[in-house]
């Protein structure tokens, strides 16, 4: 058994701002395919970043939000807006999409485990901390799209991805009412929705169609 | 005069559900001519169902939201999703456009009415009330055609349909003001917005065209 | 030096509604040239006046928004879309478009400094400070062009105009930190933010290319 303890809270930091900086890097994408000026790209990157957490604490009603009291990622998101409107040329795309697929698989995970916890010791119904989850993880990215103009991804793109979360964040609350610690809970929520996308990316897994 | 009495909590309830499906229906269609993936369908159908509302109880700042506390019906939208998505095709949205035309219809009024309601007891302004009446009964609508890249057809079919729910929601402050009970006064901006919308439907009435 | 003085709440009051009902009016064309209907209009207008308020409120938990205790500012516009339908037709949009630059370039300055100065005797960093100045000045066309089915024009100008209330923003915040009284900072923010904007507007400078 994986022991919790292993994890600690610098740990954890330093892998949920990398899967922010992940997150915002594709809103720099979709943004720069867009043909935003640097404005627009670094609001989109802000969306992409902070749009699924900030939308759940509107829901729940808890202030203040996470880049209010951790401001420095804020500078750290224009920071690489920044860097890559240097240095991100038309080629890179395809490789960068390619490389921040696991960051964004693991900022799935991450953001969609520790969106439920922060809906768990509220008194809503686990169907709703499982939506508070998948809210977190899945609509920064459905505002970065909806900015530019296009359908979200995680509604047309076939491959599972928001019900990755869904079932990620069952299993959190699962492992929550069997009487597991937060920590391996939110562990065991985060690891089976990167488990899942991963093997919806690998074996190219299509929701079933919808044969209208 | 109709009796209050005769609208007993059960078959209010009940109404509403039903107009609550509708809505979801509809926010199933649009996202199946959209070509969503089963995902995307679910949650345009929940923003068609509960986006106004929620909307609502945003700007009003009241929680917990509907969908939190009638948990159920979270479920029976997903279930009504599923069983679209197995048994409609291509063929039958013309027919189902029609048919829910009505309890669409009958949801606009209730929405408005009831939603309306709850912005009387604070201390708003009756414009204010009325506006929250047509944000709950229009906004779920509007949503879903912002998430599935429309411009939302409540602004621009020409055939009045928020202006129904406005003068609705006007007809229950009167009746309010009047001192009318409560369920009576609900009843009346309900009755008047269907009413209303009816015509339009049948009479097939335009907005004054913008001459532009 | 000016004396802050002369800004007496009834002029600051009146330049206030002119600038909502410049917003407004950028509505109005925006949803004219979508082809809106009459509701469309209406609702288009109403966004962009107070979408940039109501959002900042929205994330600083405020209630009541401002067109709640300022009920008329909502019958006005009401009005001004009225006319406008009656009155406007497409050969006057260009001039429009033109005449209302100045009072919209005034509007996103007093938007932005009255925005960021609610946001500054909460407890927030200077940042988020300055972010809310700059939502409530730019967010209202945001949530416009959004709704009219548009990538926001303030993300792909490539003419300064959310740069201009950042940076009139931070000048705000600047003079607060100086100690300076709160109505001349308010109004070191505005002119800043108007002074830069002219300034991109006069001399027609771009934002520096992504080159993609």
């Amino acid at each position: 058994m994986i022991s919790p303890e292993l994890f600690t809270p610098k740990i954890l930091t330093a892998i949920e701002v990398m899967a922010t900086l992940a997150f915002a890097l594709s809103g720099v994408i979709v943004g720069a395919q867009k043909r935003l000026d640097a404005v627009g790209v670094v609001v989109v990157a802000f969306l992409a970043a902070f749009g699924g957490g900030t939308l759940r604490d509107l829901l729940l009603d808890k202030r203040p939000f996470f880049w209010v009291t951790h401001v420095d990622i804020l500078w750290l998101v224009l920071l690489l807006t920044a860097v890559c409107m240097m240095f991100i040329r038309q080629k890179h795309i395809p490789k960068t999409e390619k490389i921040i697929l696991w960051p964004d698989t693991i900022g799935l995970g991450l953001f969609t485990a520790t969106g439920a916890f922060q809906a768990i010791n509220t008194d809503l119904p686990y169907l709703v901390v499982v939506l508070m989850g998948v809210i977190t993880g899945v609509f920064g990215g459905v505002l970065r799209d909806i900015v530019c103009n296009e359908i979200p991804n995680a509604f047309k793109d076939h491959r599972p991805y928001a019900l990755c979360a869904f079932i990620g964040g069952w299993a959190m609350v699962l492992a929550i009412e069997l009487g597991l610690p937060n920590n391996l809970s939110i562990l065991i929520g985060a690891l089976s929705t990167i488990a899942l996308r991963a093997l919806a990316i690998n074996r190219n897994i299509s929701l079933p169609a919808w044969r209208l």
